[in-house]
């Protein structure tokens, strides 16, 4: 394993193509927060075995060309190069090229489409970014989130990008009772569970579940272990609270689960007992603001990607840079006052 | 009146009991931006009264509970400590635990609901305190706010939590004439408005009203003036413009209007002439705004809270602070420059 | 021309109200990003042609109603005098008051709404200016479209103000090929991308886009240039992706595109080949933008109106200040001691 980890490292710094090579197999690892190119390219793997298994090739491609598309964007507008060479500008850009084949018909516009969204998520990275860095937080995959969210309602209002998966928009309804009682057995649930791992990048796939998570040990036991306990929290807190068994069994109620235990309980917080509790806390609100976004974007006929995993992880994040509020009870003059008194962050 | 003051104070300063309760207490006055104990004991009799009295004492049930995790938790991610004594960790804390019961099923599952709910609206009050110090502008009740939406959309997705009096999701109508020109007596109008002012707690009670206006009172006559201005302006401007009659007996057009008053014309900043008609305009933007949101959230079968408060209340007070624009005909990178040559706010 | 220049310099140095004059007729230029009284002039003579010969004269009144109120509310707010003078205060209200008699019935009641929401869009823009101020980027037309967002949603809830022409509220529905394949001649595109240009202040008249083209090239032929390609690729983007035809005769794919292309690629950037092709990129996202956003407001039943602009421009004006993400692998600790070292922008 070192063997290879060497002669890998010697021919990423020899050629121009190694080290984009290795740029772009690290940003595939950075969807989960990883930075270490093998991470990536079983990653990578999981995702062409299951969106072949599935009958979505078109998924892998996607995802593909838009890791490299975004990658070289970044390349083209002078990005910063040592975040570049981790990865930073690949991820978002991946996810982006998996989301329009799952949800778009797949002809040729669509390519085209998605070779500018890839390029347009790039800019976005760096957009969100700079805004973030005012608070010491990071983008996350918002920059997927939101490019790709322009893209699919886009496609309403254009003829010739057609939308295939899509839910078709509706207003919200309560959840019935009957859906959502099935029986839940061992094997279900750990088949939900597992593709919850998957569903990261969009495949519905057990076996794929499996190899990331491999991937993602690889690189980290505790990232391993914390995206387990992620997919059986989210999905459990959601069955607990009455969701549809279907989408139990598809995983839909553990990838955001998963990225956002990964995040808050293994690689932005130094792990300890306090951090767990506190993760576990922004897991279920993970899946309370799933199941909210949800609601909100039924009737436009949109699905909620990976916000509610960016969503909860910033809520749980900011706190911990400042714990005092300003005392909204004294007047603005004097609350600038201190704000100017003091050194600024 | 000043005896009590000393016997509460000698009490709260020995007992860690007694200082958990003055926190709590302070935090029930927070809602309407006061820092004092008895405001809050006056507001939580009213919120009690009121919510027995319309046959909901779910509510009151509710909104304490809810004080209580959200103080706690404040203790347990140790929030700093002076905010933390004048109630800034439960007020919002304590809407979330009122809207909660007024709006979905009163199942046992809810009571958990609201517990975390309450523990996450204190995480989203230091997150938003974090993000808004940046200008100097206070959360107000944006924790509650996004923290409630959140779990009433969710509700919709989970079997398990119940709706009970949120409106059907439909898609916006024009207002009809004849639900708007009812005929307005004096004995209508005072009962709105002084439900307006009970409201702000989700209760519909003009008693209750009168309770909380004695309870600013004790606080600041100024405060409990801007209050009364703030309802009547509210009510008056809404049945102007042609909203439904039995919207403003139910004093729904009052409590948005109560607390952009209070903040924008008694608290925020030192009241003057100039203040007070800056305050109006800025009353009558947040009964605009809370127009816009019953429009925009129709069609996901949520309220608007107390978000109209929220956004004209920034709006308003964001300007204050500096008066210049960035000329937008200008380069950015000459921008840039200007910008660094300043020094800092 | 030069003389006619120097004798309204004399005019304007000598009277408050030649003073005024000047900044309302630069404010008018400003909703194009140019600071000149002459274009100002032109362009509010192209909004009066097209707003007569469209049969909608009250949307020339409004603008300049609500052109001269939002100048003058910035007066009352004592306002940084430099921006005002450029016209900076005046160009967001304008299009309120464009915007809110091209929608809602000329009732009297709509002329104090517009007065009042002229004033209330100088407050928006003295508060947008100051949050964007931390990332060194202009509000550009945001101000006004969120009040006539707000003020256009609230309408719905109020039966004495009328609607006329917004669009009914509805589910979003994918476009339909038989409507947009129309047979596309070098007459009707030439109108309809003259009407992109008129389309800015939402004037439906192609001689309106002529001179407003001219009046642009008074004051920078760069400019005129950047609006004329912006109309074109913004108009041929549209048809690529297949919208109505009916929308692309009524220039309604080109406003935006024009705007994001002065923006991006004459205005904010110096002016090179690579300006170009990211202006270029800029300006097919605020058509993708645009498509996104018109399936997000139909459920609302309003209209875009210049978000898409706004909202591509910010997205490619943000990353050009710093082009390093946040390594989102680093420990958040580890994250804010370099912040903290680092000397602020």
């Amino acid at each position: 394993m070192n063997r290879i980890g060497r002669t890998w490292d010697t021919i990423v710094d020899r050629h121009p193509i190694g080290q984009f090579t290795d740029a772009c197999l690290r940003g595939a690892s950075q969807v989960m927060l990883q930075n270490n190119p093998l991470t990536g390219l079983l990653i990578l793997a999981a995702v062409a075995w299951g969106s072949i298994r599935t009958g979505t090739p078109a998924v892998v491609v996607g995802a593909v060309v838009a890791l490299i598309v975004g990658t070289f964007t970044a390349v083209l507008l002078r990005a910063d190069t040592a975040s570049w060479r981790q990865g930073l500008f690949g991820f978002s850009p991946l996810l982006t090229g998996a989301a329009l084949p799952s949800f778009l018909a797949t002809r040729p516009l669509l390519w085209v489409y998605l070779v500018v969204g890839a390029a347009v998520t790039t800019v976005v990275t760096l957009a969100l970014s700079n805004v973030l860095k005012t608070w010491g937080v990071p983008a996350l995959t918002f920059p997927f989130v939101l490019t790709s969210w322009f893209l699919l309602m886009g496609a309403y209002q254009f003829a010739r990008i057609g939308i295939s998966t899509l839910g078709h928009p509706a207003l919200p309804a309560q959840a019935s009772s009957r859906l959502a009682e099935v029986p839940y057995t061992f094997g279900f649930l750990a088949v939900g569970m597992l593709k919850g791992v998957a569903q990261v990048f969009l495949v519905n796939d057990w076996i794929s579940g499996i190899v990331m998570l491999v991937a993602l040990a690889v690189s980290s036991r505790v990232v391993a272990l914390a995206a387990v306990l992620g997919t059986v929290v989210g999905t459990l807190v959601a069955i607990g609270l009455g969701v549809y068994g279907d989408q139990v069994g598809n995983g839909l109620w553990g990838f955001n689960a998963v990225l956002t235990a990964v995040a808050l309980g293994a690689v932005l917080y130094r792990p300890s007992p306090a951090v767990t509790g506190y993760a576990l806390l922004g897991t279920i609100t993970a899946v309370c603001v799933q199941a909210a976004l949800t609601t909100a974007l039924t009737p436009l006929g949109i699905p909620t990607l990976t916000a509610p995993f960016v969503v909860a992880t910033w809520l749980f994040l900011l706190p911990k840079r400042d714990f005092a509020p300003i005392p909204h009870h004294e007047r603005v003059e004097e609350a600038t006052a201190v704000t100017t008194a003091r050194p600024k962050r």
